[in-house]
Formats: structure tokens, sequence, C-alpha cells
């Protein structure tokens, strides 16, 4: 019987955790652990759904000149008093208003200029009579109905006036914000950086993603999970690949010029796993064992100042930490709202779901005709269970679970 | 008085459209003249939130080998039998197995080998005893717990049998599934292309985004945000710069190669309005004018089998126009659901709402205390009535309006 030559016994270091935390200690933690946010500027062009670092406040006025709201002809709106279909009045045209292209001069009484929608008003001119209400004969306008001063005159500041606050510090800026942010003449913004998050995907059985398994390895499924997860939240990916198990390799990778370490893979207390003793020795393993199912073997800690989350490799364990605390600490430091980013509904549950007091769950459902259906699995390797789920309902640790019937918000995977 | 010296005031063409299309033929052209999507392949790092081109049926099982669940000791189950803390039994420990490292041997009743979580199982093995199960001595295991046949043993197959169809055609890929992905060895995925929308932005008034407003110029605001919109939608901005507004230049820009082609300014019939009658005169020009506010002065039609919609140039009206009609092409195209992207709420009004019977009304709201309060806007020029609002309200056309304390649904801007 072949020995494996470099087992012994005596090596052995396998127990289970010493205590768990719980998820809302977990979730203090990284409230009180995450640093503040530092801010970078960017093209306009690249700041959707940036956060922004500072309030900005106008230096125009939009528009910054009157102009017409309609097509029509800029008037005296005394000039057309008293028109009407039976007491039509004419102006003479002397001229016209183009957008970018003004009148080059003035109007008086009984002359008027053509003008177009977003063209300057002349300076005298008080009202834009829609071109629906006249009739035109070569270079005369027949008036029949009047128009009150200032009608369809778009006013100087009518959007936006000059020395206000447009947007404040902190806005996730959306695609009018950027429209408003063009129109006073920003070209670059003031955002919050985004964190870079520096993942460590150890494992010696691991191929690269997209691999095809073969003998005793499997493809690595948690880096482009990861990936995709990270960017939701508005962090930087690093992930130079997969790197040796080894302590070494884990601790150079500790080094990386990074905000956040995502750890995942041999994140528990078993002899191969290196991390959690690696941040213990050379850094703070601050958080080790958690009461929740799965990803129960997550940890947190610190290195260099750099927050360190240990996330199972099990993949639906690595999503879940992941969802929990290390999606937590990187929307903070991109200067997005803490909370889940899911869309949320609540609908009853279909079956029972059971947990067990003293343990936080986490259970993938599907939403059928109305109702929710837990799904049932057998274990946190199973990532399927993730793409057959529409989303997931948390079960806080003081409760036994829900009843049939019960209402459950809905986490909505997308 | 100076003339301009380009004013020949029988050239005038201004006047209203002969007749309004509602919303609902706008979104049925739509629906018939949007082409088929095609496909592309894209590596599985590009492919989060793409849509699947074609299902996706495994080749190998996930995991393709049995594989302990738990550290432990890899057990006869029947080994076990009868164990309690009472009436321990011992087993030899002979070796191990690491993941991607197997125990390379076999092993004989009363034996084991230990075993790391996600390690391959001994052919002849049944059971994984959990190490908090054990007292070590040295090269021997106190069992003081039994276990079943199959107990903490992940089995071939359990997450994804080969053969399986695990994504279908038409999904919108999310984290997970590219782990999925990746673990079943899919490096390249067929995803629908993103249809190519061309961005026309005309009028001789427009300087460059984020330039600074002068004399009677205004910054183009619209191709910031309709960049950022079409990027949601999952479109392909091109957008070469701001065009001349002259028939030619923007007939030429029409040859452009892209699926759709988005107008914003000069969309209306005045004499200005170069689009409407080069599509009418060089490609079809088959919706115009439609019954909604803003964005009245909308159109819609083909050139060379690339679908062009007319944005009006204001800005409101363009995101408005862009979110009713264009954006549902972009989406269609992209093989997204058609409808709203828009996350809803249901609210109450704060105050009344109130449209005209025969136009479709698009309303910005801010929702205040848990009320839906409509904005108070002057005009569809005024953008930053869409920074304040937190979403819009549409008004159907056969509604007058909504009565203060009616639920209406916001569709939230982000």
């Amino acid at each position: 019987m072949p020995q494996d030559p470099t087992y012994r016994p005596t090596d052995v270091r396998m127990k289970g955790f010493a205590r768990r935390w719980t998820v809302q200690d977990c979730l203090a933690w990284i409230d009180q652990q995450t640093p503040a946010s530092v801010t970078e500027t960017v093209a306009l062009a690249d700041a959707n759904a940036r956060v922004l670092g500072s309030d900005i406040t106008s230096n125009v006025s939009v528009p910054h000149f009157a102009r017409a709201m309609m097509d029509g002809f800029a008037v005296f709106a005394s000039d057309t008093s008293g028109a009407t279909t039976y007491n039509s009045q004419s102006l003479k045209v002397i001229g016209q208003s183009l957008p970018g292209n003004p009148f080059d001069g003035e109007i008086s009484h009984g002359h008027c200029i053509r003008i177009m929608t977003g063209a300057p008003m002349p300076s005298d001119a008080d009202a834009v009579l829609p071109v629906e209400h006249t009739v035109i004969h070569d270079d005369t306008i027949v008036i029949q109905g009047e128009v009150a001063p200032g009608k369809h005159v778009g006013l100087p500041g009518e959007d936006i006036r000059s020395g206000t606050t447009v947007l404040q510090q902190g806005r996730q800026l959306r695609p009018q914000d950027l429209g408003v942010l063009s129109s006073i003449g920003v070209s670059e913004v003031k955002v919050v950086k985004r964190p870079r998050i520096r993942l460590i995907i150890t494992g010696n059985e691991l191929l690269p993603p997209g691999s095809t398994p073969n003998d005793f390895n499997i493809t690595d499924a948690n880096s482009p999970m990861l990936s995709a997860l990270i960017a939701r939240d508005g962090g930087k990916v690093i992930h130079p690949g997969i790197i040796p198990d080894n302590p070494s390799s884990i601790l150079e990778a500790f080094k990386a010029d990074a905000e956040i370490i995502l750890v995942s893979g041999g994140s528990s207390v078993g002899q191969e796993d290196h991390a959690p003793r690696l941040l213990a020795e050379h850094g703070s393993l601050d958080i080790h064992g958690v009461a929740m199912r799965p990803s129960s073997p997550s940890g947190m800690g610190t290195f260099d100042n750099k927050l360190v989350f240990l996330l199972p490799g099990n993949p639906v364990s690595c999503l879940c930490a992941y969802d929990f605390f290390a999606a937590r600490a990187v929307r903070k430091l991109a200067g997005r709202p803490a909370q889940w980013p899911h869309r949320v509904l609540t609908l009853p549950l279909a079956r029972k779901l059971v947990s067990t007091v003293g343990r936080t769950d986490y259970a993938r459902v599907s939403i059928q005709d109305g109702m929710v259906e837990p799904i049932a699995i057998s274990g946190a390797s199973v990532l399927s269970s993730t793409t057959r789920a529409d989303g997931f309902v948390i079960i806080a640790e003081d409760l036994e679970g829900f009843p049939r019937g019960a209402e459950v918000t809905v986490y909505l995977y997308e």
C-alpha cells in the first residue's frame, strides 16, 4: 500500500472553530474598519454611475440668454393685442433668428422676425407668436391671435441659475446628470475612486476559468463570478491568475497594491488553509468562523491597512460570503450605499423554510406563480442552485425559519 | 436695420404636424420594424450582463469525481457502526487526500485516510468522518460517533450532470452564471451582439460636451446622456462628434455602419429641420409627430435597413423620446426584454397630476415622505427637472390625469 511521502500524521492540524461570530459582528467590524473613500478626476464621458466626490455648483446660467421655445415670430406682445380671426393684424417680417445665429439688429413696433425654437430672442421682442397662429404672405404675417408678454420665451437661468448647486457629493451619477454637467461646462468630474480589489484564488486542484475539468482538477468558478460582482459594486478587479497554494505565494499576494484583498479558498482551519494563519501572523485575523450557512468558514482581518476577506472556496459559500461581507466594504469604499443593491420582492412562501436558531441562513429560492419556492440543495458547492434560483431569502439567526404562507423578502439575483 | 442676407421670407416652411401618432402606434411600429438580433462570440470574462445567443449544455459533470465535503477522514461507514463516546473505535490513518492530489492507494477495513474538503474520495471509502468527531493519536484516530454511507461525500454530477442544459438562450448572464460556465469548461460564449447606435447630434448652436457656454451657443447635453442610456440598454454608441447642421452632412451620417440611428435635434417641421425631410426623401419617414408631452416632434423611419429615430433637441424631450421609443428598439436588438428597465414603486400622489385626453404625458416626480410629488416645470428644456426628480409617472392618453391620493406607478431614474 503506497504511502504519500509528504504525509506525517503528527502534522495534522484540524479542529473546529473555537467560536462563531455573528453576521452582525461582521457587519459592525466592516463598518468600523472600512477607511474613508478617496477621490479622483475622470472625464465626463467616463462618469456615468460613478459617485460624486464633491458638490457641483454651476458657474453659468442655462440657458444664458433668452430664447424662443416655439417655432414662430418674435414680436412685441403689445403688437398682437386684440388680434383675433375676425380682427387680424399684420406685422412686417424683417429678418430671422436661428439657433446659434441671432438676428443682428433691432426691431420696432409693427415689425417682427422669424424665430426657431432655441434661437436667441432679439433684445427688444418679448414674446413668440407660434407659427400656427399666423398666415404668411411674403414678408408679412397676418396675426389671428394675441400673445402675452413672455409667452414661449425661455428666460436665462430657467433650467439652471448660475451659483446653484446642481448635484451633491455622494450622488451616483445618472445619464441625465451627465447631460446637466455637460450643459454647465463640466468636462471633468471629481468622483470617488473605485477601490482596487485583489483576488487571491488558491487551490492546487484549480484550473483557470473556462478550462475543461480533468483528472482530479476542477475549474475555477469563483474568479469570473467575483469579478462580475465586484464590478457591480463599483470596484476594480486585480486578478493576475490562480496562485500556488503555498504560504509564500499567498503572503506575497497580500502585499498587492489594493484596498481590499479577497482570498477564495483555504479559508477554514485545516492544515492546508494557509491564509487565516498567515493573516494572524503577519497582519490581524479579527474574525474567523461565522454563524451562518453556507459560508461559516469565512474570516476577515487586515494586512498593511488593507481589508482582507477570507472567502470559502465552495462557489455558493464564496458568493454568499462576498455578498454578506466583502461587497459591503467594496460599496462603502466606492461611495455607494452599504446595503444590498438587489431589487427586492415580498411574496408568500410556497413551502416552509427551515433554519436553526443561532445561525443566519442564505436560502436560494425561485418564484413560481407569485409564490416563493425554496430550492432543494445538498450543499454549498452546488453553484447551479444559484442559477436556477431567482434570488435568495435571508433567515435571521433568531428565527427557526418561516412557515408556509409567510411573506418573505426575496433579494433578486440580477 | 441690417437684414440677414440669407433670409428669404418665401422660403419659410413652418407648419404644424398634419397628424399626431399615438404612443401605441409608435410601439407597434418599433415591434414590427426591429430586425432579429444577431450573435457574436465573446470571452467568458466579457460576458457578464450579455444575453445568451444559444442554450448552453454541459459536456462534463461537476464535480466529475466523488469528493469530500468536510475536512476529516475518508472511511468505510461500516467501520464506524456503533461508535459513541462510551464505545469508541479506532482506525489507522494510512495517508491523505488533498484537493487536486488524491490518495494513491487502497484502503481496507480498519484503515482510513485524512481528507480535506474538495479532495477526491478514495474509490473504496464511502463516507467522511468529520474531524470534530474524532480524537487523533499519532497515526490513529479514535471515533466517537458513526457516519452513514455517503455522508459528507459530494457525488459526481451533484452540481451539474453532463448533458444538462445549464442556461438557456435569451438569458441575461449573471455573475454566478459566469461561474457555472467556467466550471463546465466554457471559455467563450455566443451572445447577442450589441447593436451599434449612431448618434447624429446636430445644431449650429451646439458646443461639444463639457464646453463652457458662450455667446449664443449652448453645450450639447444630449450626447453624454444618450451615451449612458444606450449603454444601460445594451447598445454600443458610435458618436464621432457634433456634425454640421446641413442636409449633406446629415445624409452622409445616415449612411453609417450601424443598426440604429438617433438624430438629436432638428426633428420637427421647421425649415431648419433637415432630418425628417431627408428621411422622407431618401428612406422612409413612417411616423412624424406624436401625441405626447414632451417629445411631440419625434419621428421614426428607416434608411437602408437601419431604424432611424428623430429625437427633439430639447434635453428632456430627447430623454423622453429615447426612453419611450429608441430604447425599446435598442433593448430588443440587444436581446433584452422590451419593457422599461426601471425599478418601479407604487405610491399615492401628494397633489393632483393634470394631463389632457388624447396625449400621453411624461411627468417628472419626486418622492417625499412616501408620497409622489409632481415637479413643477416650465418646459421641455429644463433638464435639471430630471435630476431633481426621483423618477417619472406616465399618464396614458385616455386619462385627464390622476387625483390627489391616487396610487401611481413611479418609474425610478437610476
